[in-house]
């Protein structure tokens, strides 16, 4: 089982956000997944080799030629987190080639080219993870292709561009309109200066493309997918959309039109498009550059993935996910007979003891029964004071019963705090009962 | 490669609702993961073998043995669905014993006896997967353990009891009292005769160990973590929770309390209680008996996984991943050198192509501007109904324009329906636009 000690050496192509994510969090391994501490970062490729980088860095590793790293003998996985149709889909069947597996954030390059790699990759195989490519860091790619093949899947609509989702929200909830907020969301980063992909829908149809073919196991021409962006969206369309009892979001849906049955081909319906959601459905509450997909299967029913959508950790975080799952994998290889992936087998890595009741914190609703006195609500208040516990609110409210009925939302306070603030004010003459206390979130 | 045809024999322990639905599952292999196809199941113990069962099977592999069913050379891999502690706890254990891989749903077995299992398994080096003990059909026990391996958890918290769930909800929306929607969950099946288990948040409690162990890598004592249920809880702090912004929930959570270091030893919050959350939170909108479970990590920031938490469906779709996971590890190690984990590996197993547009079917949103003309709406809606085109709504807003603005919802009809009907629509000379015209969910 010495094996076991052996690091995994990876290539990062690109040290943009996200693959300054993800060294970050291999170079914190501590509090992660024991795993974590396993993989190593032999080479990197970088545009510039003088920029200046908030990650400190053995420059010796960094190089401007992607190839290199690809090629060089210490790298065994590579991770293609540059960007773009080339050099992106080069380096990547250069690396299947020589027998290495992949992990990439590419969503263009993987809904153009899905067939053509996976085809590659399975004939040598190793594997192709893309965990990153949908969904930022939400868990979907993963939990598609293992968590849910004993169903037949019906349908995939998603919420899978953050900016749009974000124009969107703020149009809805601002009233402004399209140009304003879209000149808003380049000033905060979340829209590009060249929006076009975002805002034309074609970003989502890529990820729209890549979940079809994980969900009902065979590819559709990335171009052929009907696509309408939000730019022509008026605000006129959110008002009478809402006044109606539904919410304007771009939807990314892949739907499966007949019966399953043993014939081989299928027809899919897939679209990208603005669409007005009820506001009692799932993904309606979707807001902000948040991501959500949700599947209907059988015989799963519905279920729903959400998260950031997008951004440098969220992203790094699927990106590091598939190297683990590709280290595990070698690892198991590499070693006894006996051995397991230790991500699907469940292991130990850290004592845990439950902390001190009394120094939880969380917010309290109290309810207060109480003589219908002046002054009651200022003893109360003191006696918080005291304690250091801090108010929210507290009203009282009218009520049929004798008395008076107060209800007290504390701020963030510890167990503690209130238990003793509790003690005391029950003691109080003008107190009848203390009726309720539970927990805020 | 031939050891691919291979057949992995199952031996299922139970063949209740949970039992029944992966049979079903995995004798309707058509239209599901091609993986499906390989699961071969060689022995059920039950507990009757005269019971009629709406299951077509053949009888000669029931047993009323379950000791049995582990024992027989045929049974690789040992699915546990019949619950309670024994003799579950003892089945599962010569399972390991015997070099077998266990799947369960067992959520009592393993968040009291978990440690001393995955010791067992890890020393056999086999694997027990318990998706389904967590969550029903939702994927979060995988996706914690694969998806999420690269983060510091920082909280875990989750709605993962169905009954209480359906239970606050109902209360909510009715105004009814705790006794009187609990009796009516009893009705529905949503509640169990005895609910004790779900009412005093011992279910929820039982899952939350179990997530906990996941997301922190140790354990803590099943019996230690403080657990209240709703059976006290009065309409009166719904009621005044909903005033001040609130939904009432029986949460489930585990929270890392100190900064991760280096530091072995962790000191972990966990509770379960009846706790009111803010109507801005994503866990507040979910309603009956859903699911979700909330997860905080750094890097990935929040990400939800929402769904069914129980009923036999959703239950056996984790429990046949879980199989589909040792199936694809056995067969890539039964198979030659260069063999993946077909579910890591990305195929294709059908042929799909696009749908005619036309035949595709959804809601519909139109934005009609027209002359202020009586009879306009007539003439519309006469042109929709010859296409056989269902109006959910037809509304003429106030508008500041010179003539009407007329918004018309259409209910579910095919894209050539309504296309042709706004064809003949735009002809009408009292027709001056078609401003809008958007899909609806």
């Amino acid at each position: 089982m010495n094996t076991m000690n052996k690091k995994i050496g990876i290539g990062l192509l690109g040290l943009g956000t996200v693959g300054t994510g993800v060294a970050n969090i291999v170079f914190s391994s501590a509090g992660r997944h024991p795993l974590v501490s396993k993989i190593n970062i032999k080479r990197i490729a970088v545009r510039d080799l003088q920029r200046k980088r908030s990650l400190e860095i053995d420059t010796s590793i960094l190089t401007t030629d992607p190839f290199e790293v690809v090629k060089d003998p210490n790298v065994e996985v590579v991770v293609e987190v540059m960007g773009g149709i080339e050099p992106a889909r080069s380096l990547i069947m250069l690396a299947i080639d020589l027998g290495k597996s992949v992990v990439t954030a590419n969503k263009a390059v993987v809904a153009r080219y899905g067939k053509e790699i996976s085809d590659a990759a399975n004939a040598a195989g190793v594997y192709v993870l893309i965990e990153a490519a949908v969904g930022g860091g939400i868990p979907i790619i993963e939990p598609l292709k293992q968590s849910l093949g004993g169903n037949k899947i019906k349908k995939v609509t998603g919420i899978i561009n953050g900016t749009t989702n974000f124009i969107l929200s703020q149009m809805t909830k601002e009233g402004a309109n399209y140009q304003d907020v879209l000149n808003q969301a380049q000033e905060l980063g979340y829209a590009e200066a060249d929006p076009g992909a975002d805002v034309n829908g074609h970003d989502a149809a890529d990820k729209i493309a890549i979940l079809s073919g994980l969900a009902f196991g065979g590819s559709i021409k990335r171009e052929s997918i009907p696509t309408k962006g939000i730019s022509n969206i008026e605000n006129k369309e959110i008002n009478y959309a809402n006044q109606l009892g539904y919410e304007l979001k771009l939807l990314a849906i892949a739907e499966h039109l007949e019966n399953y049955s043993e014939i081989k081909e299928t027809s899919l319906a897939l679209r990208v498009e603005p669409t007005l959601v009820p506001n009692d459905h799932p993904l309606s509450t979707v807001n902000g550059v948040n991501n959500a997909i949700l599947i209907e299967g059988d015989p799963i029913g519905e279920v729903m993935f959400y998260g950031p959508g997008a951004g440098a950790g969220p992203t790094a975080s699927a990106v590091v996910a598939d190297i683990l799952n590709i280290a595990g994998i070698k690892l198991m290889q590499n070693s006894g007979a006996k051995s397991l992936d230790p991500l699907l087998s469940a292991s130990s890595w850290r004592k845990c003891h439950l902390a001190n009741p009394r120094e939880i914190s969380h917010k309290n609703y109290v309810r207060l029964i109480t003589a219908d006195a002046p002054g009651v609500i200022g003893s109360i208040g003191n006696i918080f004071g005291n304690h250091k516990v801090s108010i929210e609110s507290i009203v009282q409210f009218d009520s049929n019963i004798e008395g008076a009925e107060i209800i007290v939302i504390t701020h963030k306070v510890s167990k503690g705090q209130i238990i003793d603030s509790l003690l005391e004010i029950k003691k109080l003459s003008e107190v009848i009962q203390i009726a309720a206390h539970l927990s805020c979130l």
